[in-house]
């Protein structure tokens, strides 16, 4: 975990660092072209975000839905591609969230290679029950957690 | 193949009916949920997208690299998921080339199952050269086999 | 569906054809070798097993899990990689239930692009229930289902 | 790395220690039986062999056909599996090669959770050039690398 100055969208940068999240491409990630295939990129970001889970709540999003009850399904994601990812360095998956509703949370991820930026996203999950998948907020202990990761504090309140 | 008559962008329905793909989905594509692992989703699009390739022009991604020498990255997608996928329908996936520049083309992807409409995406891709993977036009016989399945003739002409 | 005659054993062909279940293999399974991942060639043999149960017993791995309470966890695969499998054909999976024990049973998947053999595995799963993981037989609606297709009714007998 | 002193064939272990290559396994990696799909198993092996290579030659599978002309194709794998692997603790994959014949490579690959043995399996690679893909002894600065590896000096002589 380390802060990334950067921001895909030009905002100044939070105050709150990123969580990065370490990812070893592999040989099984490429295709023929030589670089990882474009269907591996979304699934590393989805890894960096379940790895944040487990770094800021304490539950990856196994134990989020075995032991605390909660799933958190995807309504959206945006990828951006920006330079191809290979197994020639560690991609470094910059994980922040950036706004808290009352169901929902947007993380933005950020996956580097040896200082070049390679693809930068955007995704949106929604808070439900495990048992019947109704829309449900967070309990406050786990909403306590992710507020001071947050852009700013009144990022919080708007639902 | 068969025409889907619906938009995502609510934009009326082009002329051109969408390539339809077909894609049964598994016990081994769907999580602890019980419903398709998130990153599936954009695989199964891209899945489409590579059939769409060999039934427009003939070449699936594989032989457009090998025998003609293009590839096509990705450089964004985006993705609305709007209900669950599941192993108990087939999930139908609606290509349709959304518009065609000098050097890029844009698709959009709707993924339903049993008349429900599951996610709707676009993806956008370059044409560069296998050999030093340069942007490139693709070759005229490429682009007269994709233009018919544009919206409209015009949207082949904005770069 | 279509016979096979040969045996990856070298033994006499069963009297039962077996089950073929076809796969596009694709760009996305091929790493930077030109061919399909090591990796994807288990989950191809896998896929044609689950197909088998869809097609055989009615169904597939997340309904028997789902709708009849079974599970059929792998205790043990093998397999032999006998030429690359590449998305220049379709990749025919003969399926063909070996013996069927108690609570277990053995599989044979050849695999095969234009009529060379690509690989030839061995699949041994076990039933449990799907509640609380336990071995058990399957119920006799299942295994009446299943018998016929053994290579003899001897294979049935033998736990 | 750091030694393992379980074997699964009950022999003696080898002087050698084991490499031990450490997975986190993840919510995308379990099906909806709670549990690592049986297909990514193998994959979970494989990530262990390439990360072997890396460890001990220096160069993983991507740089080894990259940059040194090489590729291992498998030619056998075989596997057990002995208990579920679940994201609820690292799986640790303790990679030992086996022999080291003249164009062929045999590993070990035992995946083991919290102290329990999870899977073990057999996996065996040929040397081949990129281009060509002809069967070639590996160079003397690579074998060099492998045969303090192996169970004993004897192995590195049968081919």
């Amino acid at each position: 975990m380390k802060p990334t100055d950067a921001r895909p969208d030009g905002l100044a940068p939070s105050d709150a660092p990123a969580f990065v999240h370490p990812i070893s491409v592999r040989w099984a990630d490429c295709d023929p072209a030589f670089i990882a295939y474009t269907g591996r990129i979304p699934n590393f970001a989805l890894e960096a975000i379940d790895a944040w889970w487990a770094a800021t709540v304490g539950y990856d999003w196994f134990r989020l839905n075995a032991d605390r009850g909660y799933s958190t399904p995807f309504v959206h994601m945006s990828i951006d591609f920006i330079a191809p990812v290979t197994p020639r360095h560690v991609l470094e998956c910059a994980v922040r969230p950036l706004r808290l509703g009352d169901t929902s949370i947007r993380f933005e991820v950020v996956g580097s290679q040896d200082g070049t930026r390679c693809f930068a996203g955007e995704f949106v999950s929604v808070f439900v029950t495990t048992s019947g998948f109704r829309k449900t907020p967070p309990v406050d202990d786990i909403r306590e957690l992710i507020v001071p990761h947050l852009p700013d504090a009144a990022s919080a309140e708007a639902g």
